[in-house]
């Protein structure tokens, strides 16, 4: 679909990023408000991988700080594209610090982050693919009592069959559609970033919940009550 | 500044047209909501003109019918752009109508449309180069009584001394920054397109107003009050 998108529709990877990253900006605003963070600094980690999820982990921290939260990301493979690329210094340009490592010691995440944002593996991506330093990276995500937000899967679980492996994310945001391994997940889950051509959704038999008013997110519900 | 922007900042035009065309629709949903634009069909006619300012009208069209409002696009000079064509053929896919002239009657444009959106031209660009069929379709949009929101500037507004010889909008949407000609604009003002970074508003000395919440729009106070 996201093929047919870029060529038949002639949206741009760009554009999508774009309107993805804002639009999971916009749901973790929704599920986390400045004012639920407490008194201390609304810190939040956004982890980024090397491909395409990594690239929306870009927009969407660049919109947190819009939003007055204060992301920090951790992009440890930047790619070459130049999408990418660019997204990285809109980020950079906006003050936002780059980690050069990730502290192994979860104690030290749960002190310094309010919120991790997870935007290392879409659904395109396996994990086995991918190899270090992104194994050890979800190794410390699923120890950490920080709550996560996933941007479209959370990441490894797809092709992931144990649950005592996986990430726990308190939120998920799926981009497009929910993949099927969202049907597991039971926490707070957000349909992001408004603009799927009506017969492409036909086509594809997406029966996609209707958004309110003129919001690019919705809730979905939990398909488990 | 949208040079910087487009260089320094490694913003992208097609990034920066999703931007504003998204808070473009947003603001006209806010100045007039669905409900508030009676029993009939929500209809909306897009004027865009050649350039970057008829390119944001497009994006807004499109968002707009994603909002379930009926947009119809008049663009009578289509750029050879890619950017352009690109937001050409999503609008198409959406099975958004496109006008192949504006009738010179404006008892047909007050019957046929809820609303007029003016992207015909933005801050850069003379009346004088653009010639026909520009002037006269603003002759046109001079007469008529459906409402009209302009996008950035009111066409025609830059370099024009006569108020007699001005369109007249209900509404402005400023990008970025308002500009110099909406000093004597008396209508509903927003300012659309939260993505500026703050050490750019600093070096230009932009005052701009804060954004509430996750908001992409925000009303400006008449200059007159």
């Amino acid at each position: 679909m996201e093929t047919e998108l870029l060529t038949d529709y002639r949206f741009g990877l760009q554009q999508l990023t774009e309107i993805w990253g804002h639009a999971c900006a916009i749901a973790v605003a929704k599920a986390f408000p400045l004012g639920s963070l407490g008194k201390r600094q609304p810190t939040v980690l956004v982890v980024c991988g090397p491909e395409q999820n990594g690239c929306v982990g870009l927009s969407c921290a660049r919109y947190l700080r819009l939003f007055d939260y204060l992301p920090t990301v951790f992009y440890p493979k930047r790619s070459q594209q130049a999408v990418q690329q660019a997204f990285t210094v809109q980020c950079e340009k906006m003050d936002i610090p780059f980690l050069s490592y990730l502290p192994a010691e979860v104690q030290l995440i749960n002190d310094a982050y309010k919120l991790v944002v997870d935007a290392v593996m879409g659904v395109q991506v396996e994990l086995d693919s991918l190899g270090e330093p992104f194994t050890s990276i979800l190794a410390t995500l699923r120890n950490i009592s920080t709550p996560i937000v996933s941007l479209d899967i959370p990441s490894g679980w797809q092709g992931c069959s144990s649950d005592t492996d996986r990430i726990n994310p308190a939120v998920l945001i799926s981009l497009m559609a929910p993949k099927t391994c969202s049907l597991s997940f039971q926490g707070t889950h957000f349909l992001a970033g408004r603009f799927l051509p009506y017969d492409l959704q036909k086509k594809y038999e997406l029966c996609l919940p209707a958004f309110p008013g003129t919001d690019c997110i919705v809730q979905l519900l939990d398909a488990h009550t």
